[in-house]
């Protein structure tokens, strides 16, 4: 059922080295544009894979995404306005269905037949809009990722966004280190003994996946809170998933060998991490975690926002630096010169 | 009487394709500087065609322009002083007359013959200063644009300024291509029937001036309040003249084939554009509307001031967007790759 | 006992022209890293010549200075923590001592024998700490110049820094042409006579100093205040001293020889300035005033400060104004075109 992507050959042959900020982006996949709720009849914009983009919903609901620049006189078009499905930019008035086409050009007796914006592949799979930045001819709509614990109502899911001056590639690396835990994280997801935890790497078609299984210690906060099991020694199983540029899931399961009366044995946390580069240098960036126990507890939603906000917020900080640190580096061209020293008598 | 620029040979026949925000700035042409108000005993800097400028009075009331660089250690020469007529270097005291000769050099005992500043022709034709950045040779001060209204007693006028990041070239495009005014501009100077009024070109020595005529239409809000004809059908005539690349010109004509007794028939506004490139990125702008009529009312003066803020706002913004939507995808050189795609078994 | 730098050759062959901003930043020479103050126990990261450094202290007091990138994942060091005087990188834990080597992975059961970060000579002569940035091989502790002023009892020194946007060649022209004082320090240091006192030029190894006398002249504000003699006719002595890229010294000497009853004929005064580029477009700088009379009034200590700091802050915004006029200059890509202009008939 994952979704998976084949690169024609291993990357690192084509360019060399490991991957990094400079690696180039990947279109033809699908990434998320943005959630259900960001999407509406009020125009907005975004800038996914270097190119600007103006999302809106047609009449009846859907979601549509055409080029942010009139082919007229460059207008951005998310400035325009809705007229039904037709957007109208707001410069001369040009007019564009949601294909792109242009519809009409209020100054001209007839409609041009070759003045039309580009239009993007989207598809909702609610919470959830995936934008495909490639190949139109590519955009297979069954190769979007699922995420069927969004939308169950045997989990309950809180969630958020960041927009960050970083690469897709940090990112990801940071997603699937978790030996960061500790150092990062010391008060929400690592705890002193993470760091050595037993890991396993596996590959599922084109998803890489690291499993580490830490036994009998006690969870960090953001497990032992809302499981009530904060202290005790558990099992914690985390499987690492790398689906593609665009998505990375982490499945957390918690394993209570002496559960009291009534209470579960076991507890699972999904943790979606949705990544869409605006460029090499800034990415957008959706979280939510799920969980399958006390689905209606509003203080335990509220714990899992704070919990998780904190822990994102330190990878996005770390993150930032790193690009800084990077790109600091880069622009060091300074000349110098050396000199010998001598001592004056 | 009009002042006219002849290229050596048409534009896009040296550069190939049409202008754009890139297009070279034209050095050997009359620009504003300022308003006479603008220019006094106290030093002011501003770029001008990539030249920074610094421009004061002398004390007989002619305004001076040198380069806003001490040719000693590239002191910005606004920050200095004004001893007399002599411009004072406030780094280490250099002396420039207006036409920047060194007058003195405070530590040396004879004045160096050749640390000069370039000095910039310039001339004052009340409200206006104009300044000549190409040859010297050149500038022949018979070619600034005439603007009799703005002097007129059979003119009321009102300006504003702004500073924007645009190109001048979108800014005459804007101005000549009015088709905009419904769209952009419609609760001032559009109305709906505009943007499908004739349309005239015709060229005078190098001055483009584009007629419109909209006959038997209610004026807009712009034309209609100070006149008192709103929602009355009037004929609106246009001559739009792109007189050079600093300056344009609309001349709008309202006629009331039915006035009410003791008011005009005819109603005058004259449009005084005036366009100074900074950069190719960054233009000064100064508008003026003057009418014929109620020259002495205080209310339409305040009226004309905010409906032209409110139009010319609108412009200002339509022209950053664009100029941000055409440096972006410039920018955007970002490496991608293509990669096929296939489903998990 | 001055320390002396030799360059293999004249600069200027090298490179042709004149130094400006664009001259190489010298590695192979001692810079101040900070103040004693400024580096504690607390981790603190600062730009020296294009390379981010992190400062700190060990547990016995020593300055340690090592780059500010973990060699595993480039994350900033200074934004880890110090255990003892083991510095933890806050990404992955990665742990360093003083020396720049690898003290332990958390995360591996072996410490990687090449995952060391580079480490920087560093000794303090306080109340400053100096660091060397170029060829570790060459760092001879005895090349630090020599500051006895600021730690002896016969003198009293006030202080403060700054952080400017402007180049080191700059910054010592500044220092070494005092014939700007009369114009841009007309309230603390400079009086008219200053600008024509006779000067002369001399070399003590490679220390270039500059004697200026200026005989019966009453003395500017810094130096007329502290010693009380406003107003009366002295000698005023002055010995800039340009000891290396990294610092700049000033003695200057006011004679009195009338002096009152009880009152010394010679006052003292030595002006510390250290200056250590961050680029070539930002330096630090240190500066210290020391006097050799009224050691415990404090209300001297302040005025030494206040006239300081705006005579220093008139130097810092010149320096600033001029990089910023010569960077719009070279900025100035602008294509241009000229072009023919003729008169309407």
């Amino acid at each position: 059922m994952a979704t998976v992507v084949t690169l024609e050959r291993p990357f690192n042959f084509e360019i060399g080295g490991y991957a990094d900020h400079s690696t180039p982006l990947v279109k033809n996949c699908w990434y998320v544009a943005g959630t259900s709720s960001e999407i509406s009849r009020d125009i907005i914009s975004r800038r996914f894979l270097g190119v600007d983009v103006a999302l809106y919903r047609t009449l009846d609901g859907r979601p549509a995404a055409v080029r942010n620049r009139c082919p007229h006189r460059s207008f951005p078009l998310a400035k325009g306005r809705l007229d039904g499905d037709i957007l109208v930019c707001g410069y001369h008035g040009m007019q564009f269905d949601p294909s792109g086409r242009c519809a009409k050009m209020p100054s001209m007796p007839i409609v041009p037949t070759n003045a039309n914006v580009r239009s993007f592949p989207i598809a909702e799979r609610s919470p959830l809009v995936w934008i495909w930045m490639g190949d139109p001819d590519q955009a297979d709509e069954t190769l979007i990722p699922a995420t069927p614990w969004l939308n169950s109502s045997e989990f309950k899911s809180v969630g958020g966004t960041f927009q960050l001056n970083s690469d897709y590639v940090s990112m990801h690396e940071n997603l699937l280190d978790q030996t960061h835990f500790p150092f990062l994280h010391p008060g929400t997801v690592g705890t002193p003994e993470y760091a050595r935890s037993k890991l396993d790497v596996r590959q599922e078609g084109d998803v890489i996946i690291i499993d580490r299984i830490l036994k009998n210690s006690p969870p960090p906060g953001i497990y032992g809170v809302p499981t009530g099991l904060m202290g005790k020694p558990v099992d914690r199983l985390s499987e690492a998933r790398f689906v593609s540029p665009g998505m990375h899931v982490a499945f957390a399961k918690i394993v209570d060998h002496e559960p009291e009366q009534g209470k579960p044995s076991t507890y699972r946390f999904n943790i979606t991490h949705l990544i869409t580069p605006e460029t090499n240098g800034r990415i957008h960036y959706w979280w939510f975690n799920s969980r399958d126990s006390k689905l209606g507890d509003l203080e335990v939603d509220a714990f899992m926002v704070k919990a998780s906000n904190q822990a994102y917020t330190e990878d996005v900080d770390a993150l930032e630096w790193i690009l800084q640190v990077v790109e600091k580096t880069q622009s060091h061209s300074l000349t110098s010169i050396s000199r010998r020293t001598s001592r004056d008598s």
